[in-house]
């Protein structure tokens, strides 16, 4: 998008400012520090499939005394992985701009559409100009995204050739869990095959599931959060003064419930299903639409027949009985193209996965039996879990009725909280995380580390705060069944039932259910005060402190 | 709501500022001007309908050279009626401070749940206290609102006692065309039995169809637009981005298209219907879907294969095909409850009816068949058009491409621009325009106007050379089949296909199919520049100076 509205344009042309170790690239200097143990039960295999960077210390970068020589120029290229999220543009402004402090020949190159640009060679090189306009700005058109992966001994190879056809010295990787996992398997091959060019990765997802003890966050969540929040704070607004309707909104996080979690503290809403719960817990769809029933009575009671729920995105998944049908239906559908044999498919699930089957509502039974993706498996995102639950609960009411339980009335709508929270501006957070994370890749690269993920840490004080460095990826990773294969993969995080956001969630809920607690946190904000615009996540403030922070010890 | 987010806080403690003449309320006095012509084929039905209320002139409030005496105390009655718009709450405090500063002794007492406060005497007093958490927010909630009139004899006789008892100077009525309908209904009521209580009418609807050459714009509107263009912005940029889907986004606004207008001109989208043009220029069901597939076509053979398409929620009332098969339905289905007649339903529908009805997805044939309301009448808000579409335009395709004629891919996402948009923080200029419109509606009843509406004009110009009066409900009366029988109603403005924002639209259209030409506004602001916080609407820019503007003449 080049053409700009006059917000946009405003934020393109705002200046950001960077953490103080960051301000003379030239006098910065990598300490390296501890190495951090690997996954126990993973250590063996992932000593195997990473002898050369498993055993890589922590980095951390400060300003030297004494500025070193002059740089030589360098050549970076850059690739946008998975789905948008906030600040991707900025990501590339700040390697950009750091490049050039470091020497000005130095050359970033944009592949195009992911991974797959770096497979063809699909390439374009960065210039002031063209950046010009996509600075502050949301989406990732400047370069497009992609979900190929670099991954079978084809594509590594192809992957190499293109990086020394085009002498890069470093490859940027933005992406989540998967994406680095990419990164971390061609950080190998690149080391193991002699080929110089260094691989550092970017923590990116809305969904918020890529981080751990040193990685607070990944970017766009803030963004996203603040984008959703706003909406539902609009909508428990209308809620409240129309007292007509149950809202059902569903929160975009494709398996963390995260999101849901920070929108439920920014705005307390009257219920927030947590993924994470519900399979801890062992709970049925009928013991959670019975929770949602059981709230709409007591508040049927007051006289209240409106409210507001969140649903997180994964959620089925984390019910077991549902997870375990729609296993049954991978396996009984992939390869086949089932269009009238819906009966036959039926009839061969298990008794429990066919009773759960059975007790879906038709729209929903019909998206498990077609909406599959290539290899046959159910679309699980696809699934509109809003409705399913306004149906399920719709049921459940009518059959207390019937048993003279339940006489209040029941009216619902449902939203889902989704793409818009994608491509949004980014946040005055994302903004300056994702411009101080180019910076941190242009180090990492220039000081000769590979296999590494940009790190900074204290992100909840001001940024000229916040501290720099690098963490190696085999840190983050583990040995997980994915597809039915145990492959090594970098740790996804799921809310954590024993972490301070939730239990500052579980603490309040109870109040949030009968009495209207809600909470407008109002559209994003650019100008005006600094706890307005500055501020982040309620997640992350739960969590400042609580992290181990490797880069300081 | 009485809980406020940091947002919400700094905004409830934002000064409002007023135009020049509001500023100073002993100062101002009535001037009476000309008397506007009643709607020429109306004007015998009204002058028997209206014998008291129907020539009266416009009024201008000016400053006066010296200040007048003191002021009496006032007793002001207000009801909020129909869905929320942003704002609502500073009509309620324009209304407290202005009354307040005419004498202290003053009393705003509110009314429960829109008309039917006024039919039960459930009313609040409205204290500075009670007040202070609601200034600058959205919603109604302080009193709620409702759809109930006061038309029958016996609920204006109910009416004029609940007045009475309290002994209310003035009757506030904040509402779309019905209820100030309604309002003028009242005053002549009033007048005609002797009721001293004074009706004054204000503009409401984030419809923006309550407009004339006098009425600029009902407040709710730009904060609507603005909420919806933030969302379909990001919604464009993300299209751009993935590459991937078609985004159907219907917009809210349940008769007129000026929401889906004005977020065209705020966003530039590939593809905007409206409604107006379908119903003018006789489109059918397949000549809409055509016209999508035709531009989707025209992508494809660019190898784009993305965009988005916004949807006015009322459109299918537009299409004359649809519009007969509903109106059909209503005939056929009134008074019945059919569950499984269907089938004799649809073999009783005119051949062109069943046509229609024959041609649409089955989820859509059931909404019609089963979703009515109270009344039998099909519940034309509840369908979901932006669905309605996907499904058209999947078969239209799939018949192309079996007739060699498309070869492209289509994927599609669906989203409503809905309940988010009614109960946001009201804009800089709600905020402004509510809080000057309580200050009108004060004037007019303390300088004993009957049966007017408050009126504020130059809107596009900054706050302090807004000019304030008010304008005889009656005038922008006219007679009008509804629900079968012809009756008086306050005229709603359609979007006008002559007029300059349809006119802006569409010489930029073209290029918007082709080109991808988005524009994200981003989330409203509070702070900042002047030109991104106090602009109002694309529309009311376009129609600037083309008011007729009674109030200067």
């Amino acid at each position: 998008m080049s053409r700009l509205s006059a917000l946009a344009t405003y934020r393109s042309q705002e200046p950001l400012i960077l953490p103080q170790v960051l301000r003379r690239l030239t006098s910065a200097v990598a300490v390296a520090g501890s190495i951090i143990p690997t996954d126990r039960s993973s250590v063996q295999q992932l000593v195997e499939l990473f002898p050369k960077t498993i055993e890589q210390p922590i980095i951390r970068f400060v300003t030297a005394a004494k500025p070193p020589a002059a740089f030589l120029p360098l050549r970076i290229g850059i690739l946008l992985s998975g789905g948008q999220a906030a600040g991707g543009h900025n990501v590339i402004a700040g390697l950009f701009d750091a490049l050039k402090q470091l020497n000005p020949n130095s050359v970033l190159l944009g592949f195009r559409d992911g991974a797959s640009g770096v497979l063809n060679n699909h390439v374009v090189e960065i210039t002031k100009k063209l950046l010009i306009p996509f600075r502050n700005q949301g989406g990732f058109d400047l370069l497009g995204s992609g979900r190929t992966k670099i991954s079978t001994a084809e594509q590594l190879s192809l992957a190499k050739q293109t990086v020394e056809a085009l002498h890069l010295d470093g490859l940027v990787v933005v992406g989540g869990d998967d994406s680095n996992t990419n990164a971390a398997i061609l950080a190998e091959y690149f080391l193991s095959t002699g080929c110089p060019t260094r691989i550092v990765g970017i923590p990116k997802t809305i969904d918020g599931d890529l981080k751990n003890d040193d990685i607070e966050v990944s970017f766009g969540f803030d963004s996203a959060a603040k984008t959703y929040s706003d909406i539902i704070g609009n909508i428990a607004r209308d809620a409240l003064s129309a007292k007509k309707y149950y809202y059902f909104i569903r929160v975009m996080g494709r398996s963390a419930s995260h999101l849901a979690l920070e929108c439920a503290l920014q705005t307390q809403p009257n219920l927030t299903l947590i993924s994470e719960e519900i399979a801890a817990k062992q709970m049925t769809l009928q013991n959670v639409t019975e929770q949602i029933c059981d709230m709409i009575a007591t508040r049927a009671a007051q006289g209240k027949h409106y409210g507001v729920i969140l649903i997180p995105e994964g959620i089925i998944e984390f019910i077991p009985e549902v997870r375990n049908l729609i296993n049954e239906l991978n396996f009984l559908l992939s390869g086949t193209e089932v269009i009238n044999g819906d009966r036959v498919v039926i009839d061969e699930l298990t008794e429990g996965a066919r009773h759960c089957f059975l007790r879906l509502p038709e729209a929903i039974q019909k998206q498990l039996l077609l909406d599959r993706d290539p290899h046959g498996n159910v679309q699980v995102s696809k699934i509109e879990t809003e409705r399913l639950f306004i149906s399920l609960v719709e049921q459940e009411l009518q059959s207390r009725r019937r048993a003279a339980t339940y006489f209040g009335k029941f009216s619902a709508q449902s939203h889902f909280c989704g793409y818009e929270g994608r491509s949004c501006l980014p946040s005055y957070f994302d903004s300056h995380y994702c411009y101080a994370l180019g910076h941190v890749a242009v180090l990492l690269v220039s000081t000769g580390y590979t296999g590494y993920m940009c790190c900074l840490q204290r992100l909840t004080r001001p940024v000229e705060e916040w501290i720099a460095g690098g963490l190696p990826l085999v840190s983050m990773m583990w040995l997980e069944q994915r597809n039915g294969k145990v492959i090594p993969v970098v740790r996804k995080a799921l809310v954590d039932l024993n972490g301070e956001p939730f239990h500052v969630f579980e603490k309040a809920r109870d109040d949030w259910i009968i009495n209207d607690q809600y909470l407008n946190p109002g559209p994003m904000q650019f100008f005006g005060p600094k706890d307005i615009v500055q501020t982040t996540t309620r997640t992350m403030r739960c969590e400042a402190g609580k992290h181990i922070g490797h880069l300081t010890t």
